[in-house]
């Protein structure tokens, strides 16, 4: 028998039945009279997640589409903007607003560091129209001090844009506790649903700023999603399948507790990193997220042939080391709908994996870690 | 017990079983080997589609995202274009042409009517950049001759877009033989996939041009598709499952054939245009498309109420008339995957629902009037 897929991917992440089973159901079409009960209950359920009270608004995207509404509905050309830039994930803020020609001051870490939350104190000036950083950097398992660098820009006039893309769910974010301007994340990371849904989140002072603002936009025009979701529909075609599988998805997040879910996080997060200590291995990021776990290899082991060992031969897909750490990096992810065996399953792959790159440990050690942690 | 829900709407249209079983198997992971496998496979099968042998792109967004793409990747701000606005898919064009300072000549047609090519003869200038215009305008059932605006702008520097979005897989599209630089479609039309994918085709010239493009974009940037596509992934995360749905969607239509799609499409619409006038109401559109019928209402007849009842009573969706039509229209698709039978189901709940509004005509002719088209 082949075995059984199974995701430890930082997104997409495993989808439940619940969800599979509501995205099986028959469509709904979305100018018909279903549609906004179905929309605004995925709306309000959205909100006590990260948690806001603020407008939550649905794009048809990837998260990327909505760190680029964000982008283009806030600021204008010109405008002086400070960007994070501690991995991937950063560095697409970068992309996003060199493109609409920001004056971007780029705070660029090495990969694997956590921002010093100082260092916005240093670059902001009172020009500043908005701060610009992830929250969980999905390509080094870093997690950034949001609430610190909030408490930093709040009393002033700059926005804060946070990309929660991998850790609402993992995480808290809650943007009105802390003042988190914009906030975004996407379907197919802890909700455990398929990819194609941007949630963008929008607080009053994000949309007195959107006066302002003269970069052109038209599908991302996040006033044009407000006036159409207060109708109960989108500006465009919505992809109503994934909003239905949406719904399930928040069923059971709101049946288990969303700050269940942050533990289960925590604890499955502890316990992989206690693995990859027990199995002589380190944790690649200095401030790790909940999320994911980086593991950093030494030389004698290659993250390629790994990662296609356990592919192969358990049917596990991890992340890999992207841009220059490829190779050099696996990447675990808990994020999601994963439970306690899902993490010892991982683990017990994982060390057979290593074992058959040479690498020595007594079996079980990373397996016992884990437990400890676990049980 | 309830009727079955039966969507007649122009998109969301009826999803197949062996869609909803595609989407409904294990994640492919975007990043994973077998991702690129089956990116090149829908890729490759969505060409002799339209047919087209250009580049073809696959964005997470819906159709208008896609249009969008269209119009930042090929043209500059202040540039000359010409739309052709014939109801409130045309409207769209203008939309976001005007979004991003595009020096816009409109062909204001009433809704209902269909575009002279000769007004195109008309406003071309040397310094055209584009035209813009739609195939089949979802929001009267009017079909606009593409091929004979083709012959005019060929021979010309000027680009022509065209939105295919509920036109593709009813009508031809053939981008080369007829000259079509960018044509957009999308997954919910006649694919019959639920929506979340905007489809794109670019061809060579449509390349050239965008190298002089200032638009600003990074989502919506083809060129970093196309280098992205060419190593078998998206530039953003792209939406998995309804790309394996896809997949599915086209090997149905490959099994039928597509000259036969299209030739299916022209039965089941003749079939509802020849129904219509049966039961002595009129086909709204001039030049009519073969994904929809417009059925426009004399005014003791009540659209909005007529829709109502066919949804509470028999399960079935229809489109309404948009805009200032409402009321005034209903619109009845046949777009997707649609059999004679359906086709006969719509035409009887559609005799049962005038009826109950007091319009006289025995009962059975609309439905004897279809059967003599599709037996």
């Amino acid at each position: 028998m082949n075995p059984r897929p199974r995701l430890f991917a930082p997104g997409p992440t495993p989808i439940p039945d619940a969800v599979l089973a509501a995205m099986a159901e028959p469509l709904i079409y979305h100018r018909g009279p279903d549609f906004p009960v179905l929309l605004r209950g995925v709306v309000e359920k959205l909100k006590p997640i990260f948690p806001t009270v603020d407008d939550v608004l649905l794009l048809s995207a990837s998260g990327s589409g909505g760190m680029e509404a964000a982008v283009v509905n806030t600021l204008s050309r010109g405008d002086r903007v400070i960007v994070v830039q501690a991995g991937q994930f950063g560095a697409k803020w970068t992309a996003i607003c060199k493109a609409y020609g920001l004056d971007i001051d780029i705070i660029d870490l090495p990969w694997g560091q956590a921002l010093d939350p100082e260092q916005i104190v240093k670059r902001l000036t009172p020009d500043t129209r908005a701060v610009l950083t992830t929250q969980s950097e999905t390509s080094t398992g870093v997690l950034h001090n949001i609430a610190a660098v909030a408490q930093i820009v709040k009393h002033t006039d700059t926005l804060l844009i946070v990309d929660g893309v991998s850790s609402v769910v993992a995480h808290a974010l809650p943007t009105n506790d802390w003042g988190v301007d914009i906030a975004i994340t996407a379907s197919q990371k802890g909700l455990g649903v398929p990819p194609g849904v941007a949630i963008v989140t929008v607080s009053k002072r994000a949309w007195v700023a959107m006066n302002h603002s003269d970069l052109p936009k038209n599908y991302f025009d996040l006033k044009a999603y407000k006036t159409a979701f207060d109708e109960g529909r989108g500006p465009a075609t919505l992809p109503v399948t994934l909003i239905s599988g949406l719904r399930a998805a928040l069923n059971l997040l709101h049946t288990e507790g969303i700050e269940n879910a942050w533990k289960r996080h925590a604890r499955h997060a502890q316990a992989v990193r206690q693995a990859t200590e027990a199995l002589g291995l380190s944790v690649f990021a200095a401030c790790p997220s909940n999320a994911l776990t980086a593991i950093g290899l030494p030389k004698q082991l290659d993250g390629v042939a790994l990662m296609h060992h356990l592919l192969t031969r358990y049917g596990i897909t991890l992340g890999g080391g992207l841009a220059h750490l490829r190779g050099r990096l696996i990447r675990i992810s808990n994020l999601g709908h994963v439970d306690d065996l899902d993490i010892l399953s991982v683990i017990s792959a994982l060390e057979m994996g290593l074992r058959a790159q040479g690498w020595e440990f007594t079996p079980g050690t990373g397996v016992g870690a884990a437990e400890t942690v676990l049980g």
